[in-house]
C-alpha cells in the first residue's frame, strides 16, 4: 500500500506550493510520522526557490514503524531536524556525526527533497528521531530540533562553565534559547542588541546584562569569555573582538555566504578561538532534550497554520524580523 | 655599583646600532645574565626601525642573582623569551598568563626597551627565566624560547593526539620545529610547501608526507586534523580550508597585520576551529623543555656573531628566506 501525504514546497517564483509525496512503503528501519508541528527556520527561506519540501524542525507521532525498529512504537511523540542519515559505516557515522558522512550524507536541502517538516507526514530513519519527553509540549518541541541544538552544542562541546561571561548577539529564534541555555548553565549572560526594545524580555530569559550596541562603549563592558553569534547577518567582528577576554571563544552560528573577515592581530594577541559548528549527533540532541526538561527551557513561539497561507505569512514576518521568537506551524485537524 | 653592558638596537634608518644599557643595580627578584646566544626571529625585524634593544630568544649564564631569588644560583644556564612580567596579582598573572596582565604587562617591544637578547647581558625577572637542561646546547636553546614555544603550545593546549594528521605550512624557524614536535607526539606530519627543495629535510625532521602546493591536487591529500600555519605571510585560506577534515583545527602562528579572510561557509559546514595563540606560561615553557629533552628535538641553526655585522647579515638572510632554519647570534668572548 503506497503512502501519500501533503507537503509544502518552495518554487522558482518563491511562492509556497502545496503538493503530495507518495512512496511505495516504509523500509524496515523507517518510521512514518504524522506531524503535529514544525518550527520555521531562517534556513528554510534560503531554499524557498527550490522545488523541495521545506522544514527541518519536525514534530509528530509515530503512525507506522518499520519491522527493524526496536526502540520506537506507534504513538510515540518524536522530533527530527536537519540531518537524515549517512552510510552508518564511515568514521563520522560511527561517531554519530552523520552529516559529515564521507559516503552518503543525507542533509536537508541536498537529498530527500520530497521529505520535510512542512508537511502532514514524513518518513524518517528511526536513528535520526528523538523522543519528546512529556514535559515538552509538541508546539515547543520543533524549535529545539534546529535552533535549540544549534545553540546548545557549542556550550556542550566547549564545556561552558558556571560564572563564565557569555555574550549573545541576535535575539531571535536561536538567541532567545541561547540566553536560556547559558543562564541555566550558571553563566553570566550578556545580551548585545541593536535595539533596546527586547531588553526586558532578554532579562526575563535569564540575561544579567543588556547593552544596546548603538550606544555601547566597549571599554565599559566587562570582557566576555564566549560569544554566541546568532544574528541574521555576520557582525562587525572588530567591535566584538574588542569585547572578548583573553582566550575567549567566538561561536558563529549565523548562516552567511560571504567570507569571515576578522581582525587577525586581535585574534593572535588575545589568543581568541573561533569555533565553527552546525549540527549535533543524536547523543548531543538527547543531552539537549534532557537539559531542556531539567531546566524548564521553553521557546516563545508564534503559531501559524500548516498551510500555504500560514507558511507564507510566517516567512514574511521572519523576513521583517517580526517574529517573537520562533514561528511554529501547526497542523490543524481536518484543515488540509 | 652600576651595571653597564653592550646592546644592539634598531634605529629609524633600519640600521643596527651598538649601544649601552646602564642600570643602577639589580632588584631583589632579578637576575643579571651574561648572554652566550640569541635566536633571531622574524618579529625582531618588525622592530628594526625602533630605538629599542632587539632579541627575545635569549640564552645566558646567571652572573648575579637578586637577594630574593631562591631557585636560581650563579652559573645557572637560563633562557628567556618575549614576555618579561606582569603585576603578579591579576587573574591572568595568577594563572601564569603574564602577557595578558590587565595592569602592567611587560612585553618585548612595548616595555623595557633597554633590555633584549641582542646584547652581552640583560637583567631579567627570575620568574620569567627557565633553566636550560644539560642535554640542550646553548646555541640550540635560543630558538625554543620563541619559535619552539610558539609551535609547541597549540599542541599542548589542544591536546594533539598520536595518529592525528598535522599539516605544517612554512618550513622555517617555526615550521622545522613544528614537524619535530608533532612527529614526536606520534602525529602523521604532512608538510605543505611551495617549493620541493626542502622535501628531504622535511622528511628527515619527521614528516610522513610532503606536498608541493603549486602541484598539489586538494582531493589527493588525505584530510588534515590540525594545521600549523608558520608561513611568513597568511596563506590563501580557501586552499587550506579545503584540506581540513571535519572538526579540524587551524593554528595560525604567522605574524601579520592584515585581516583574516576565511571561507565562512566551509568553517561552519566542516565545523572547523581557528585557534589564536601567541605565548606560553612558564609552566608551558617548562613542559616544552622537558619534551625537547625527552624526544631529542633539535633546531637546525645558522650562527652569526653577536655584532652589528652579524645581526645585519642574519636579518638580510632572514628576509631573503635563506636561513636554514633559525639564525642564532653567538657572543664571541673578547669580540665586543
Amino acid at each position: 500500500m503506497t503512502i501519500t501525504f501533503t507537503v509544502f514546497k518552495g518554487s522558482s517564483s518563491g511562492e509556497i506550493k502545496k503538493s503530495e509525496t507518495t512512496i511505495p512503503s516504509i523500509k524496515a528501519k523507517e518510521v512514518l510520522l504524522e506531524h503535529t508541528h514544525s518550527g520555521v527556520c531562517g534556513t528554510d527561506s534560503h531554499h524557498i526557490k527550490q522545488d523541495m519540501v521545506l522544514g527541518h524542525e519536525g514534530v509528530g507521532i509515530a503512525k507506522e514503524v518499520g519491522s527493524g525498529v526496536k526502540d520506537i512504537k506507534i504513538g510515540d511523540r518524536l522530533g527530527f531536524g536537519y540531518v537524515r542519515g549517512g552510510c552508518d559505516e564511515c568514521q563520522y557515522c560511527k561517531l554519530g556525526y552523520t552529516w559529515h558522512c564521507t559516503n552518503t550524507a543525507q542533509i536537508f536541502g541536498q537529498t530527500d527533497l520530497d521529505q520535510g517538516s512542512f508537511a502532514t507526514h514524513s518518513v524518517w530513519p528511526s536513528t535520526r528521531l528523538v523522543k519528546i519527553p512529556e514535559a515538552i509540549a509538541s508546539a515547543d518541541a520543533g524549535p529545539f530540533m534546529c535552533a535549540g541544538q544549534t545553540v546548545f552544542v557549542p556550550m556542550l562541546r566547549n564545556n561552558f562553565k558556571a560564572g563564565e561571561r557569555v555574550g549573545v548577539i541576535g535575539i531571535g529564534g536561536l538567541g532567545h534559547l541561547a540566553i536560556q541555555f547559558a543562564a541555566a548553565l550558571g553563566c553570566e549572560v550578556v545580551v548585545l542588541s541593536s535595539s533596546s526594545n527586547k531588553k526586558q524580555e532578554a532579562m526575563d530569559f535569564g540575561a544579567k546584562e543588556f547593552y544596546n550596541t548603538n550606544e555601547m562603549v566597549a571599554g565599559d563592558v566587562k570582557k566576555i569569555d564566549h560569544l554566541m553569534v546568532t544574528s541574521s547577518a555576520l557582525p562587525d567582528w572588530r567591535v566584538y573582538a574588542e569585547l572578548m577576554a583573553p582566550f575567549g571563544a567566538i561561536h558563529p552560528l549565523t548562516i552567511a555566504f560571504e567570507d569571515l573577515v576578522f581582525p587577525y592581530g586581535m585574534m593572535i594577541l588575545k589568543e581568541l578561538t573561533i569555533v565553527g559548528s552546525c549540527s549535533s549527533s543524536m547523543e548531543e540532541v538527547k543531552q539537549m532534550v534532557q537539559f531542556v526538561v531539567k531546566h524548564h527551557i521553553k521557546p516563545v513561539v508564534e503559531k501559524f497554520p500548516m498551510s500555504v497561507e500560514g507558511i507564507t505569512e510566517a516567512f514574511q514576518k521572519l523576513e521583517n524580523g517580526k517574529i517573537r521568537y520562533r514561528g511554529v506551524l501547526e497542523v490543524e485537524v481536518g484543515s488540509l
